[in-house]
């Protein structure tokens, strides 16, 4: 059985948690706030990034160490395409999405509207929220042209992309930020994916004091 | 036959370029400026990240997904450990430098001293400097401690960690920002690693207008 430490806010354990439901690994989850981290935390991972990924006694954090680790040990349900420069490519994806996407977009929405809030107790500051909306926007734009170009980002096999795109997407959504309607090819596919059995336990995530917005849960959005 | 597009100031370019060079794999290298990237770039990859590694008329874009193709593309010389658990253990350490040092060092002390200075003719901002120096030697204590701890930063033998880890060290000794006498098994560890033939090549680059450290190419320093 794996415990891993997350928080919903937390695009890298919404991903691990994904690949893990994909993956058919049984887990429970624990939450940990980011902006009050416990000292159990900083044991294990000095830098407190999260998620932490426990099993047997041993442990591994980083994103893109356990999210490997998970391909490597279980390889009954693959992930990754077979073919490496397949492979190549769609980790290409995934790693636009954690550095990339995550600067750009996560850390001006997300770490203004919610981080700030309750680790500072402050309001986000509206210039840096309006540069996250644009760009997301312009992100938006790559998103629906990759899924317009295949049935799914990282060609026509569902694989890590997908999961690690729609980690990141959730999130934003979760805030209603995301403008659905202008994005059709990206709504058709995130919808697909939304479907997934995998899915389910995301969207019944809540963060506290925050309610998600209205579509967040809803398949038909 | 590779061609390399890189720069000597991006840690991600020179991790790739040791790790070919670990590898034998035959490379050119294309230089290009990251304050000034050609039309080519931003058509290979529009989010403008070095390097891209480019052969048999094909391309791949990003860090983590050009290094994880190396790996899986020639075998003969493995940089990540056999056992899962080990190799999980590099990752981490890989992840580690490439988001949490590359934030809090290349970010407040190469963007500062050069990007800055390249890009937009100014002088590096005193207060971010600092705080890049106080996080550098914050970092080098979690250096010194793992290279204590066993001869390689992810345990017995040489990996990707030491590549990762010299590839973003090296920059910043270019500029002689690090203070190594301060840190005598992460010296010990930098020596090893500086004297492999893979990195001679590094050591005879230089930044256009900006001399290297008196010690940068010293092996003895």
């Amino acid at each position: 059985m794996v415990l891993l430490i997350h928080h919903t806010t937390s695009p890298f354990s919404r991903k691990i948690r994904l690949q893990m439901s994909e993956k058919k690994v049984l887990f429970v989850l624990k939450e940990e706030e980011p902006w009050n981290l416990s000292e159990e935390v900083y044991q294990l991972n000095p830098s407190g990034s999260l998620p932490i990924f426990l099993y047997d006694g041993n442990f591994i954090s980083g994103n893109y160490a356990i999210s490997e680790y998970l391909e490597d040990f279980i390889k009954e349900i693959r992930l990754l395409p077979d073919d490496i420069k397949q492979r190549a490519d769609a980790r290409n994806i995934i790693e636009w999405f954690d550095t990339k996407f995550y600067e750009d977009v996560y850390k001006k929405i997300v770490v203004e509207k919610v981080h700030k809030r309750f680790s500072k107790g402050l309001a986000p500051d509206s210039k840096i929220l309006k540069i996250g909306l644009n760009n997301l926007n312009y992100h938006m734009e790559y998103i629906d042209w990759l899924a317009e170009k295949d049935n799914y980002l990282a060609g026509e096999t569902f694989s890590l992309a997908d999961i690690t795109a729609a980690a990141h997407l959730s999130i934003i959504d979760y805030l209603g930020d995301v403008s659905w309607e202008n994005y059709r090819n990206a709504k058709i596919w995130y919808s697909k994916i939304k479907s997934r059995p995998s899915f389910k336990d995301l969207l019944n995530d809540t963060i506290r004091g925050i309610l998600p917005s209205k579509h967040y849960a809803n398949l038909d959005f």
